[in-house]
């Protein structure tokens, strides 16, 4: 059975470490986060995920789960139970408000949870997790009686949430919605319409379930300007908080799915179910943004969950398995062969992995950070300037994150040969688990489109402007440290194939707007290779420090240095490639008729 | 369900266009293979494949095969009826040679037959595919005898063969075997152990099933010089060539995979099974490496075949389903939606898979002929010379082809969003089974090893120089061809990072073997683009001709000039990086001891 260990260690150097979370404490929730408090909730949670959750990933896999001919839906074996002990421990609402229940906690320590209950059990996790884009639109746009009403009890996790958009005509273009939400003399809505690929749209966990379904009402605009927001509960609750009747609501079928077996994908059929409206009726896309961008980041910290888990697994099968001889004679001669560890290309995909996974933490952890700061900084310039960078790098910890996580999975399932075929050696699964988070949530085309078309060009270029300012700095800054010179030249030359690339899109984005679309994957791209050298240059400062320092955990701290050293190496020369395809421009790639695709 | 048309106009412009097969008239076997015949056979071919095998592929993958409790198997429905069909039609033994009944046709009409019948249903192809591997270490190796005995039957497929190679303990690493052959009076041996992983290991398409195993003499060497080659037949055939009584041997179980479900990947358990060597004793590994050249070269063949279906079904899908507007304003305004062909990034990943799949396939037929001509060319120096090439190239075929191929299945998932992930789209298949073929026959860092390893250096580099300086001709003549100069450039600059990492390798890699390990794989991938570019140069050459000639068929040629183009915009580019990750080396990959990669 694969195996799972919290990343504790690593977790603990970025947070306490790299980050400083002590320094915040003079912000409100930051009080807590001690240096002592964080290394106490990294262990436990790291101990929850493995002991509880991951010992049912395969095993969900296997069993999926069950729809029965009333429309419920049964979770596949220990589900149930898992989700009681998690309610019970709290482990779901350490950065939910306090107001409603909350432990009011950095959301960097809300992240670190996610990556380790996605990377023990990523079907299982998408329960609770989606419930955080739920909650998080009902805080931003709901009344206060609805909030009252829903945000206990959902953060909580007593009730779980999903978010309810696409419909089977219509993904990413929710101008094509055509569920409708008819008005009741009450102030409720009446729902209507058929919505697919609803994650957790049904399921055995709570006994209740709270759908945030995006409808139109009957005289609004046929565009994204007429969609509205709507809660409908599975049950109705009645006004003293009891469960009254059920909702028209149900789970029509489950589909048959890749990976991510464990989870219930449904086809969710609203046949004039009670709904309430969320926020103002036609702004239901902003209220949908609010959702999307937590869930965004939170599919970003999937790649990286996979990929880890993945990663653990490579690590202990290369360790165990004896085939060959180092190239270089035989490393343990009484055997008859040397650990799978000997072999070059084997360490070329375990140290990808390994600078892949540290530096996308690195990232996340830092992204929380300033979802944190963007609330909480004393001044309005630090917030700004917080919310700038993450909405800037949303995309770009979602889309890069999870192209190079599955990636990496893949790799990982190559360490393998061919066992990593064999489904019971669970390395499969973390491929199939990993390639949805490329897709949901915004394909990552989409991605790529939000960051060149959108995120790019706001406010003159604030956003972008700054985060190279942010690069430069580090990059002067490690110029000088001994040992960190190379990755500091390595990134800034990315960092300057990344501003030529800007200028390029602003130039001839303008004049054809086909030339930003064409460029929009592989400037992603360069991004992300930027974002997490710019993490691997805190990494090797920190670590440079600490060695000066004597530590006594050596070891770690040499390991960080080689890898930022492999990450410089292997991971930047990419950047220049991405940006000679982007100044291809779109002319070629658009220039064939449809026709021409054809074959026969 | 998914669909597939065999892609015969592009296969016919690469036989009769670009190899101009027609010219080799002169060599035996050619005589049959003008034109004309060239188009029966394709269209025929590709109308068989598509109407009898491809209607099997997502029913077998959802059916798989079933083992019965006395160690028999079952295939899915449809599957050996297809077989029959397969066999009255003659698709099998297209390129076997007349002496045992086969055709005796070019091996780039094999060639075409593999790709066809793999696009159609890989796993099903598996069954007379590894049946071509057994047969090439039969006809190259084993006694007159044994040939009379099996081959016309095998060439036929009367009887299907298989390759037992891998054992528990034990896959690259030959040396480690422990299947034993213990010899008896008459000749024969007595085989007992057990093998794992084996393709098509039993099944119900043929009543008899010709195993060829790998297995250690009593007082062999304990290395892979002490491995021989033998014929295990699942019933003993009599000297009149009537089925016998059953062999010891049998299937123990089924393996639960990714994909290829349809293929039964066995563990097969020899108990004192009676067999007969091929070849001589201790010398099975240049056997073995016979058989598996053939098989690499039909896996690289798969990665194309993959990467050819998934490719159809996203184009397909992106001019059915309508979702946004094209960046530069509607154009189907009087839809609601236009085709998600407008989007560039969509078009982005189809130009990617149109570029790969058709310089793919031209280079898995030029590599045909090569095989063929390595047999049949007039002159000792024209059989070396292909000998050479096909030799070098056959790791980069197997290697880059299923490394691209895979990906290429990816991206088509990527193109139908959440549909993509839902498996009666029919997209998972394709990476699910796709996904073998990165790591059978061979792994792909294997492939790079012998590539780097082996390979390159044999008779001082001979292969390489030959393949530099087939590259540098065809630039040099690009560059005086109107609309070939960019390309021409862009292929000249990509080898010449190939040579450069050559002569790095060269340099480094003596004095440390670990320096060409850790860039073996980068430089597969460096010498696959060159490859790829060599075929889109040639490929762009002949559309050239053939529209200053006035072709009728113009869009067909104009469309190869679009996208000889967009390789090389969005291909040649990571020539240049994978060769700065080469020339990194190994150090900083090899620092870290293995205790350094464990979490905690």
């Amino acid at each position: 059975m694969p195996i799972y260990q919290a990343p504790t260690r690593d977790t603990r150097f970025v947070i306490n470490e790299m980050l400083r979370l002590e320094s915040y404490a003079a912000l409100p929730g930051f009080e807590n986060a001690s240096a002592d408090m964080v290394d106490v909730l990294v262990e436990e949670c790291g101990k929850f995920c493995a002991e509880v959750l991951a010992p049912l990933n395969l095993s969900g896999d296997q069993e999926g789960c069950t729809r029965h001919a009333d429309g419920t839906v049964t979770t596949p074996q220990g589900f149930k139970q898992a989700h009681a002990q998690f309610r019970e421990a709290g482990w779901g609402t350490l950065s939910s408000p306090e107001e409603f229940g909350g432990q009011g906690l950095p959301h960097v320590l809300g992240f670190m949870a996610e990556e380790f209950i996605s990377s023990a059990n990523q079907a299982w996790g998408m329960y609770p997790g989606l419930t955080n884009g739920a909650v998080s639109a009902i805080l931003a746009k709901a009344s206060p009686e609805l909030q009252a009403k829903y945000l206990p009890r959902m953060i909580a996790n007593e009730w779980l949430g999903t978010m309810n958009l696409t419909e089977p005509h219509c993904g990413t273009d929710l101008g094509l919605i055509r569920t409708r939400a008819v008005p009741n003399a009450d102030g409720s809505y009446a729902i209507s319409g058929t919505k697919i690929f609803i994650s957790a749209g049904d399921h055995d966990l709570t006994e209740n379930i709270i759908h945030l379904v995006l409808a139109k009402t009957p005289d609004a605009p046929d565009s994204v300007k007429g969609i509205s927001l709507f809660i409908v509960p599975k049950v109705l609750v009645n006004d003293d908080g009891s469960l009254g009747a059920r909702n028209a609501v149900s789970c029509g079928s489950l589909e048959h799915k890749m990976g991510i077996h464990a989870n219930a994908t449904a086809v969710m059929n609203y046949d004039g179910a009670t709904g309430w409206m969320v926020g103002e009726e036609n702004k239901g896309l902003a209220a949908m943004f609010i959702m999307m961008n937590a869930a965004r980041l939170g599919v970003g910290i999937q790649g990286l969950s996979q990929a880890e888990a993945a990663y653990q697994n490579a690590v202990s099968y290369c360790a165990d398995r004896r085939q060959g001889r180092a190239l270089t004679g035989p490393v343990d001669p009484a055997e008859k062969a040397d650990q799978l560890f000997v072999h070059p290309d084997i360490r070329r995909m375990l140290m990808d992995a390994k600078a892949f996974t540290e530096g996308m933490r690195a990232l996340c952890l830092w992204g929380a950070l300033q979802v944190d700061l963007s609330h909480k900084a004393a001044s309005d310039e630090e917030r700004q300037a917080a919310d700038d960078v993450i909405s800037l790098l949303t995309p770009v910890i979602k889309g890069y994150g999870t192209d190079k996580g599955f990636d990496t999975c893949v790799q990982m399932q190559q360490c393998f040969g061919g066992h990593g075929y064999i489904e019971e050696w669970g390395m499969s699964q973390f491929v199939r688990d990993a390639r949805i988070t490329q897709i949901y949530e915004g394909a990552n085309g989409v991605q790529a489109m939000d960051l060149v078309g959108r995120k790019l060009a706001q406010n003159g270029g604030r956003a972008v402007q700054a985060f190279f300012a942010m690069v430069d700095a580090e990059c002067a800054a490690a110029r000088s440290v001994a040992g960190l010179e190379g990755l500091a030249g390595q990134v800034e030359k990315a960092c300057g194939e990344l501003k030529a690339a800007t200028m390029w899109l602003m130039q001839n984005g303008m004049m054809n707007p086909n030339n930003a679309g064409a460029g929009a994957h592989h400037y992603m791209h360069i991004m992300g290779i930027v974002s997490l050298g710019l993490m691997w240059l805190r990494m090797g400062a920190v670590a440079t420090d600490a060695l000066a320092a004597g530590t006594a955990d050596k070891a770690f701290y040499e390991a960080k240095l080689v890898t930022a050293r492999y990450f410089g190496e292997r991971f930047t020369p990419d950047a220049g490639a991405l940006r000679r395809k982007l100044e291809a421009g779109s002319e070629a790639m658009m220039a064939l008729p449809v026709e021409a695709f054809a074959r026969g």
